[in-house]
């Protein structure tokens, strides 16, 4: 087993957290402030930071993927969410911090009730949103506090082996995988400025970037981005503000006719000399740049058309995608087969399982990289829906208990994600009863039909109903967006109370639905769906949409209750395995093509 | 028959309109101003205007439930909705006002493609709320144009033989219906403004006056409201503002310990005094009250918290609702078993029908009014979602066609609100399907098991799947809250895309999905839910709610296409036919009870 994608380990570096609270306290104080505001972000708010930009870590020890830190002069505080409270006190050191709810005391409400009147409190204009931003300042000034945009990170200042930055070779990301050329999307996305009559776009988000001049990179985990920003403008040309160490000769050359490729530091200059309107990204510009536009242009935050644009695949994605799932089909079914034979011997871990996930993916020969860590949670591990195993976390998994693993892959060609649930020895009647209800949420959302703008927030509750009749839910939405060869989690849709946008043909989504009983187990059924228009729309007086499922892997019939399915559900399952075992079996060595056809039998 | 609650006439004053436009320009320019806005609505944003706040009406012409005016030097226009695009036409001077979409043009649109730089408009800030006048605002604030606020409504100045301003006499509301005292109801206000560091609440909401203080007033069509306003401390006496000319001895000496009452022109002045935090309305609080608030006092808009309490019905209102939906079925059963023997004759008018249903009503003894103008469509007509019959309009009801009713009552126990859809003659198979599909929407909603917290945007849904499957749906949303002897369509919840409040047990809404084809038919079919603990969790992990179905009258069984309903489907409706014989038989004469008979009968 050689995983090369993921690691196990607990970097936190608790011990010398209380110092360089200290020390932060000194440098706040020569910048005449009386505290300062760190959020886990970088400059573009992305998913995974480069570990140059991991500064609450730095600072707390704490190394989850949410959170920030207030630092005053007599006290500091770390917010984090549910799921790491227990986490987060373990990491940090609690003579300095106190842990606070992110959701129930977030940091605006800490701060209206904790700041005295005349404080100045320092924040970096470039790890913090627009909106961010304001929200803070509104709590500051009800308090009588001052905001204060610091020139630099005083963070910064005192980072002694502070990792480089990354500096992640550029590719062209072929048009056989995008579909469409560069010069044709930013045409699109310059019709689109005009029609929103903006002078000007600035494209803050990194997978927006990549997308709009079809380029992939190597600077974050997971996803194939490089961090750099663009600037397109409604006439001329526009230019892309990327590091020209991370750009070969073929590269730029490539990128010579549809883009001016600009240092990164130009960048500031540029926004500062803006005029007109400019749309910048509510989700992911910085505080900073709507302050350097307003020196001559006119900033309006909103959505940057880029994320709609993307999120609805053409051709050459869906193909891709197709493609990438047969491919990731095979690997799961080796995966599984392997699983079903190993785990009941009773040796197993869940980082044996992690391992040799990615050594069967990477068996394909065209693995780039995993597209998010994989969840693989053996029984009540199962229950603790972000879990990530370490090598302290790490669990036997039991001869008699269910294990859910949830992973995705990054290929050339798409980008995949798949939740199952399998279960070791002997299911209990509780477990199939609940295992049946998910699975009836997940078919009725994998066969819906919905009119033309239904929203995925109107689609959500398909998903839980037969939960509900039992007096059971689960506390995550039901679906979000996929990239192609671009991040896993992407926007504008999802399918979830706040998903209110409409969802698109073209658009590539999740559905996985789950049920966790804590500190008992975990399930979860995540297929990725394609919405297509509904192949037999039989005299429908409005357009018309349905998905079409492009995961292949079977799911676990063991768990199944065949009594609570209807007849109808019963039909969905058979039909999906035949359709499994049809594309899978021929891409599969001998042993697990029998397991295979054991695993897709009709119910 | 005696129509006494509902009137048919076209009252437009077409013909008036240039003249009255022309003056209105002088007395605007007088003003020294270049233009003026007319919504329609009164200080209180009701829903039903008394006749003397029918500005919009008497400029106009035009007599719709919605729309808004907006008159420069050398143009007018109105705009309305898609309902009223036809009506509005007809009612209208087409030399006078051009017509545009209130949704897809809206004034702020307009204003900011319109105006020039440097106009001055006029708006009267009582008849706007504060978000509204804050859209007008920024919308001439784009065109260089100005908002400015009116001391005195130029209309008010022109418009001679104004109706005077209704003068309905205010009773006390019956702790036998009202389950609980004013004196408690304020101190559960008092508790929550403290809860919610709030120093004072002013109540601009008629609906939550009248269920603050338990009155009842008669100044507007439909709902017993008085025209009233409240300001409650967190500490000290109420002081209700109401026009003493309605108040007797008996009603003022029951109002005593509860509150001062008060000219309704001492409110100006009392609003200038106030210190402290102040809460408004958000949707009912003229944008005058949050200028003259903060003359001293900080005015914070939001939802009134009465809004929530009043929704929540205690047991005497739950009592009072069953009771008075027994009353109301058996007028309704009375009122169906009628129709069914006088329709196919080939006789009857929609208005027959109407004052039919309003006499067996009445012969109840106890209607106060109807809660709204029955919706009477025969034909095409269904297919007008809020129908209003007029003489213009009035058809005879075809031998062989749907005829959709939608109508409610006013008793002092309890509001109802009811919609059938029956035969006459023979239907169609597509009628029999689209009425079965809008069946099947309604018992999933009927049927529903929702965990607490649980939404109306996330029940919606369920009522629109079986419609969505034949690419079919309905422009409207599934459900309102009801009063209790109050308004019929109150908030804060609703079962639709936009009903974000979680549903409370004790809360009544209705459930009401339907079906238009557009000038051949229309389908509704409505019943009042009252939200009940779920009777049998059976082991739920979470507290979980259902419906109780608070309406009794037969759903037209000749209407089902019985192959199209599941087993459960079926059962529901047979033991709901069951339950609604049941009841009513013991209240009906004798023809009505078989006829009852034969309508109940299992599918």
């Amino acid at each position: 087993m050689t995983v090369r994608f993921q690691t196990f380990d607990d970097t936190s570096e608790r011990a010398q957290s209380a110092a360089r609270v200290v020390a932060l306290r000194a440098e706040v104080k020569v910048q005449n402030l009386d505290g300062f505001v760190v959020p886990r972000a970088d400059r573009q708010q992305n998913e995974y930071l480069p570990a140059s930009e991991e500064r609450l870590a730095w600072l707390t020890g704490f190394t989850g993927s949410a959170g920030a830190a207030i630092v005053l002069a007599d006290r500091a505080v770390l917010f984090v969410d549910g799921r790491y409270t227990v986490q987060a006190a373990a990491q940090t050191d609690a003579n300095v911090f106190t842990i606070a709810h992110l959701v129930e005391t977030p940091p605006t409400e800490w701060l209206e009730h904790n700041l005295t009147s005349g404080t100045r409190l320092g924040y970096d204009p470039w790890l913090h949103t627009r909106d961010g931003a304001e929200r803070l300042r509104k709590a500051c000034t009800a308090a009588g506090a001052e905001m204060v945009a610091v020139e630099h990170n005083p963070i910064d200042a005192l980072w002694r082996d502070r990792p480089a930055p990354p500096s992640g070779r550029v590719v062209l990301h072929d048009i056989r995988f995008a579909g469409e050329s560069a010069a044709d999307k930013l045409a699109r996305i310059r019709t689109e400025l005009g029609k929103q009559r903006t002078d000007a776009l600035v494209v803050s988000d990194p997978q927006n970037v990549a997308w709009a001049f079809n380029i992939r990179g190597n600077d974050i985990a997971h996803t194939p981005l490089a961090l750099a920003f663009a600037l397109v403008p409604r006439e001329g040309q526009p230019a892309l503000y990327v590091d020209a160490a991370k750009l070969d000769n073929a590269v730029r050359a490539g990128l010579q006719d549809t883009a001016d490729v600009r240092a990164p530091e130009d960048l500031t200059r540029d926004l500062s000399a803006l005029t007109g309107t400019v749309r910048l990204d509510q989700t992911s510009a910085a505080d900073a740049f709507t302050r350097l536009i307003a020196n001559g242009g006119k900033p309006t935050l909103g959505v940057d058309p880029i994320t709609l644009m993307k999120s609805v695949k053409n051709r050459a994605e869906i193909a891709g995608s197709r493609a990438a799932h047969q491919r990731d089909g095979a690997a799961l079914a080796h995966f599984l087969a392997w699983f079903d034979r190993e785990a009941p011997k009773g040796k197993l871990t869940e980082i044996d399982a992690v391992g040799a996930l990615e050594d069967f993916r990477r068996d394909t020969g065209l693995l780039k990289d995993v597209s998010f860590p994989t969840i693989a949670g053996s029984g009540p591990n199962g229950a603790i829906v972000h879990y990530r195993v370490t090598r302290e976390s790490n669990r036997r998994i039991g001869t008699s208990e269910l294990f859910l693993i949830d992973s995705g892959a990054q290929y050339e060609d798409g980008t995949t994600d798949v939740t199952r649930t399998v279960v070791v020895g002997e299911a209990t009647a509780e477990m199939r009863d609940r295992f049946s209800r998910v699975l009836k949420g997940h078919i009725a959302i994998a066969t819906a039909i919905f009119p033309e703008g239904t929203s995925g927030a109107q689609l959500d509750p398909l998903a839980r109903i037969a939960l509900w009749q039992a007096g059971l839910d689960y506390d995550h939405g039901t679906g979000h967006c996929v990239g192609s060869y671009l991040s896993v989690h992407e926007g504008p849709a999802r399918i979830s109370k706040l998903g209110t946008v409409a969802l698109r043909r073209g658009m590539i989504l999740s559905n996985e639905p789950g049920y966790y009983k804590t500190a008992a187990f975990g399930i979860r059924t995540e297929n990725l769906l394609l919405v297509i228009a509904e192949p037999d729309p039989n005299g429908a007086e409005k357009p018309l949409n349905a998905f079409e499922t492009l995961t292949l892997a079977p799911i676990d019939r063991r768990l199944i209750e065949p009594t609570m399915l209807t007849i109808k559900e019963r039909t969905w399952l058979d039909s999906y395995h035949e359709r499994v075992a049809a594309t899978i079996s021929p891409l599969v060595e001998d042993e697990t093509a029998r397991w295979l056809e054991k695993a897709t039998r009709p119910l």
